[in-house]
């Protein structure tokens, strides 16, 4: 019970921050999910298959035009099956970070398992493009002490709990909160008849923007998710720079990639000698 | 068949009542629904500590800039986990009352566990703030005959069913109704994939608002419930200062918590001499 | 196939219809869900409840403001509850008609057994009214050709189908077609946690006008259905009277009760001499 | 990984393509899911012979008005049963083609149930009309590499798939794709309780509309897909005429059948030379 928590200290100038952050999950979640046994039909393989066609291309071109950074997280094997998919986001200035090998879902493996498939991750992406990764974003956004113990051993910072709306620590780990409600797969995603049809660009273009204000006013993270081959059908792209245009023109918010807000995090908790580890007591 | 209900006798110049109610869950549900063993992934409980780092700072804020004092509804566990929320809520003039010790769903547990659950928190209550509590809200807004008896063998008003729009006696119990359709966690809960998604806080702070000027109109009252983690995120917050400021600066609204609607009721029942038990026939 | 259909005629001077609904379920169908086997439990019987309580005076209200007559379809156990009911509605000048006995589910129950609960209603109707009622609407919206046959063995007119939007012939039945995106319950009905939350009245308010004011263009009949529970509360009532406003004060519309618009169909059917049985083929 | 794709080549002038289509689907879903066993319920059958008692006639007047032509994908069975659909449809200039016999499934039948219903198709529509089909939609929008090479062997161009929002090449197929997103089954088609209520056809026309102009603008196609008896109410049809006349009246939109798309796809990919299979990899 924090009944007056400090106003978190951004950069100076800078009032809360913004981050444009992509999990790139192309076809990973279809084929985890189906790894013991696939059918051949082609619908779902083939409406994931759009961002990789169509999306990210879109996607890159809208931050250009935005001037910012994204963060994206590649699972191991979508970076595999697409070889210039890390050097092409490297190229452009982009953040990548960890998002699994295959995708794999926190409760279908066990610790060993997740260890090694990050582990596999690093070694690739050191591969492709010649760096190491420094953050990790679990798929489904799940996590357990062991993960995080296993970030902490390989000097990770971690994106994937949101217990905050501003980074915080836990087990000593710099976690960059996320938010389920700026994420546009809970709204938008649908592979077939019986699922809850998607929702209005246009109402949620509204509610993001109105969280990404009142982030603003209150001094906190504005931390929007979204993926390869949903939030980038023309419309939804023309939402997110409608979006994101008061975001970075206003001086108040610092846009930045998850890395710098870890590095900015680590930097401000050593700064003030104060570990906040606000973990669960 | 009530044809012509009388009008709800307010205090002199009122002319409908509103009440600012909060459910402080935390993590209570998570802990009951995983009381027979509990995975180690930290995705929900992060999720659910969001109120007591950040929301309910937010939330008192908000109460003092509107002047008004709140109604919260505490499991005893809560209490428990985090013993400067009872005396922090009565130090700032709010009012905390009874929801259950671990937040027991009435189907999961017997007539006799409710009774200990019940004396169980209020002897809590007594110990951390040396102040017997004066009612009850049952998690998940449920009742039986029995728990209503029980409310009555201990003094207690209730507040957790909805078969009217003003206070009510069931039971010679003073019953301050809940309305599902105005509650948070119905339209903003989401705590993972496979959940409906939450809805836009811009669509249901209009029909809040709608609610409460209909309410004024009607004569009813107005009882707003939401919870610690979820209405607490900036814009949200922001929306229920929007809703509540026309409230508060209507003079025709009796801003109250439960326990002064309970005790309005009960003179009103006793003065009128006409008790008004309309319980189920 | 029926490329070029007529227009529908009209009463003289009327270009389409508008019929105020009411399917009075109060708790008949948690009693018939429960039939077997009942819990303890208040919420739900309590929620329901505010038909009787509160929301009926409120509706007929309304109606009368309106200066319309409304059609309620009333369970036999419903009236036989509330027996001032049947003879209040009559009354008031409203139009009373059969809803079954224990809003009995089709899939429930045999042949038999809906005749026998359709003939137990018409006696109670008789016996409470002294009236013999004329027309039927399904509990749930389902039919089968007994049911057709039997009301046609009565003499009753029936009201649960959506095959077109004008009255229509079927097995020799005058049906009053309803429509399930014009009734309250898909979209407002909400008795716990677990089910879709309520949408907005805003929101449903303008789709109802809209489907009003194209009804007026396309000459269809506007079928509105709520219950009494549901839609009466502050809010949704103002709503009501919003969009009914435009309708009655538009004299291009005939606010007619389903039996008026039964004897017109029949009128009509018998004048043109062409039988327009449009049954399922 | 296509980072720079390039912009696909519309005929002369024409910056975007719009195809309006209709997947005639009347009862033929209700009997493929109740082949092996019917109730004698009338609800479900009488709802969806709204279409061909009056939806369908109120849609042909609005391609007339628009002066557009439509795409009709029509199952052998619904051809069958109304046999001057298909010649209604070619009388009046729109494109009919294939949509499986009995709407079967794909997760239901065989490799060779599929052709023998696919070839049974063809049969019908000759012997209705005199001409051969050109193409064919999967009911449901599911397809299989079989499916794919069945329709290459009888020279049939797809409709069915969604891996991107211009015509592609699949397997040698011209693949004219879909998208969930724009198809009034998943917002409107309510068939009883139970169900997700239907969303407010005018939050759908906004959304469809800003992805229209979105198209224009990206230079994409806008493939719609509604039903016969789903989106043809009289509001729904008012909001459909509202969302095509920007389109027919911006000389940038390409106002084309499916048919029309895949003969300009078919003469752009020869014509370049370059065969664009973009498939599965």
């Amino acid at each position: 019970m924090i009944w007056s928590p400090p106003a978190y200290a951004w950069p100076a100038g800078k009032q809360a921050a913004a981050c444009f952050s992509v999990d790139v999950d192309a076809d990973a979640p279809y084929l985890w999910a189906t790894r013991n046994g696939r059918s051949n039909t082609l619908a779902v393989p083939e409406h994931r298959s759009y961002g990789m066609r169509r999306g990210m291309a879109r996607l890159v071109n809208l931050l250009d035009r935005l001037n910012i950074k994204g963060s994206f997280f590649v699972p191991g094997g979508v970076a595999e099956a697409n070889p210039d998919l890390l050097p092409g986001l490297l190229e452009r200035g982009h953040e990548i970070a960890l998002h699994g090998y295959g995708h794999e879902l926190v409760n279908d493996i066990s610790d060993q398992e997740f260890t090694e498939a990050l582990e596999q991750s690093i070694e690739l992406f050191v591969k492709q493009t010649g760096q190491r990764p420094a953050g990790f974003r679990s798929p489904a956004w799940e996590m357990t002490p062991h993960m995080l113990a296993e970030l902490g051993r390989l000097g990770l910072w971690d994106s994937s709990l949101m217990g905050d709306d501003v980074p915080y620590t836990l087990q000593d780990i710099s976690e960059i909160p996320v938010r389920w409600d700026i994420d546009d797969a809970i709204y938008f995603k649908f592979l077939g008849a019986g699922e809850a049809p998607p929702r209005s660009h246009l109402e949620i273009g509204a509610v993001w923007h109105s969280e990404a204000q009142a982030a603003l006013r209150h001094g906190t993270l504005f931390m929007m998710t979204i993926h390869d081959w949903i939030c980038t059908r023309p419309a939804r792209i023309e939402m997110l720079e409608a979006l994101w245009r008061p975001i970075v023109e206003n001086d108040g918010f610092w846009c930045a990639t998850c890395g710098a807000l870890a590095a900015h995090h680590t930097r401000h908790v050593e700064d003030s000698h104060t570990p906040n580890d606000q973990g669960i007591s």
